[in-house]
């Protein structure tokens, strides 16, 4: 079959890939779409030295084999980490920090590939009437909706959001649904924009005063502020516009350490909370009921995968549907 | 009145100081005890550089003059934070991080002299029946249950205290009353022996390896982790030994800047929360019930300021009692 090799320094496109076999409990699924995460890029720059193998982990496709009859022919999408269903972890609801977990692309085969094998319990149905190209954007909505799952928001406060990429977008919506007085802080105008029709938006420079940030009032400052810019300089900004016993949400990974001034979080009480992946059935209702939106996919051909990974479009990925 | 002065480099006994003169809204207290706490012997060091007065902020008193008739002649002891009661803070019940608060011994005079002025409703009667040796403690106590106060405390799961000084010692009495599992990790066999007829203790030697950490199971680390030791190491320890989705609370305010893997902080969702100050209605009623118990402070004449502030003991303080 056709897929996306890493081969431990770049991606290699090849057709001689062997159609996975299940192991057990597993399902055999036939990829439609698959859209390429930053965490795909990151792959490429050696964020997992170690992984040789089919590259991706957002996609939606038709399980065409499966211990679970009723799945087989239905239109799925699939969470990405498999534990070892033995451990701490796995026994008290954390399969995802399994210590010892698969996840596609990153330590087993992934799906930009034409078929892939997932383990049976991580698929989700797409509902009907959900179209391929908005189901793919499940997997990044659920991560946005891990906020609401582990921080009460509420919805008489305010929040801040800083970056206006597209972790931000969807952070954003998901927050504008509580109905909270929302701003997002970002550095780019032209991506500013698409955040207007849900919350108020600000230049980071607005924040600044020469080589720091300018001082702020108490009413200025914000309850929840969620870190999605992806830059060290983000949890600066964080802990400089957070009120007095608000709450942190750290959603981007950063490659290095960050230097900071620690005291601050006992002495202003300020609670931080990291957040990664997060509940793919509200992604699915969500997208279904059209409460949230994204542009959709600029989708190419896995042989054209240079053209896709250096897109700008909002989100870029493969289409494998036979034509 | 005798006070005990801070005159912005040193403590100075002295015997001129005015009895203060009741604000509005504040009553008048003499006091009979007074403890040392280590923000005290901070402020020696340079901590609040611009304050000059009486030093003190832990006492129990007689109230002598209120504005609350019922007040006068109780034994009381009193919150150390009084906010404007204007500002966004003081309106959301968060006045202890009121901007532009007034905290005896570090913005207004304090208790470390015959009488102190305190607004009324910062003052709460002691319980017949609780010695002013123990009541004391009920600030120290308070700032322990801040942590129960933030953060729901499973006791089916487990938890490890960072230090064996005086406030791990209160943290940990407050957290092995939930019956958690519950480890305290020190430097000091001597200090540690005082926590073990409520945790199991371990030696901070016991987690390490050449300069590091050594490896842990998910299975030894634990789900909250109270760092408490006042030393920026207790950071990096607290960060090892967390179980992923774990939190860490942060009860140490460090002096300077820690050097900080964030990253691990969203991949593990580790959710951090600093904790201060907190609530004295439950610490008066642990004390009077003797569910915590702490020793008998140590203590001094005012004037034997040094002795007190050199002490040894678990805890040193002031007697003001008419002898």
């Amino acid at each position: 079959m056709k897929a996306l090799y890493f081969d431990g320094e770049k991606a290699v496109y090849r057709e001689d890939m062997p159609i996975p076999v299940c192991g057990e409990g597993q399902s055999l699924i036939r990829i439609m779409l698959a859209d390429i995460c930053s965490t795909d890029r990151e792959i490429l720059k050696g964020y997992r030295p170690d992984f040789r193998g089919i590259m991706g982990h957002e996609f939606v496709g038709e399980v065409v084999e499966s211990p679970d009859a009723s799945l087989v022919g239905k239109i799925v999408v699939g969470e990405i980490n498999e534990g070892c269903g033995k451990c701490i972890y796995c026994r008290t609801g954390r399969e995802k920090h399994c210590l010892t977990r698969k996840t596609p692309g990153m330590s087993k085969d992934g799906c930009f590939a034409e078929y892939m094998a997932l383990a049976t319990h991580l698929i989700h149905i797409v509902p009907e009437g959900l179209a391929p190209e908005q189901a793919v954007f499940t997997e990044p909505l659920a991560a946005a909706l891990e906020i609401t799952k582990q921080v009460h928001i509420d919805p008489a406060l305010n929040a801040a959001v800083i970056g206006d990429g597209r972790l931000a977008f969807m952070i954003a919506q998901v927050l504008a649904l509580t109905g909270i007085d929302l701003t997002v802080i970002g550095k780019h105008p032209e991506k500013l924009k698409l955040f207007e029709p849900f919350a108020k938006t600000t230049l980071l420079s607005d924040y600044c005063e020469g080589d720091g940030y300018r001082s702020l009032s108490a009413e200025e400052c914000f309850e929840y502020v969620v870190e999605a810019s992806g830059n060290e300089s983000g949890i600066h900004l964080a802990m400089h516009i957070i009120r007095k016993m608000g709450t942190i949400i750290l959603k981007s990974t950063y490659a290095g350490s960050a230097h900071l001034d620690l005291s601050l979080i006992p002495v202003n009480e300020i609670t931080v909370v990291g957040s990664r992946c997060g509940p793919f059935e509200p992604a699915l209702k969500l997208l279904k009921e059209g409460k949230v939106y994204f542009s959709t996919v600029d989708l190419y051909n896995l042989k054209d995968f240079e053209k896709a990974f250096s897109s700008h479009a909002f989100k870029a990925g493969f289409s494998f549907e036979r034509s």
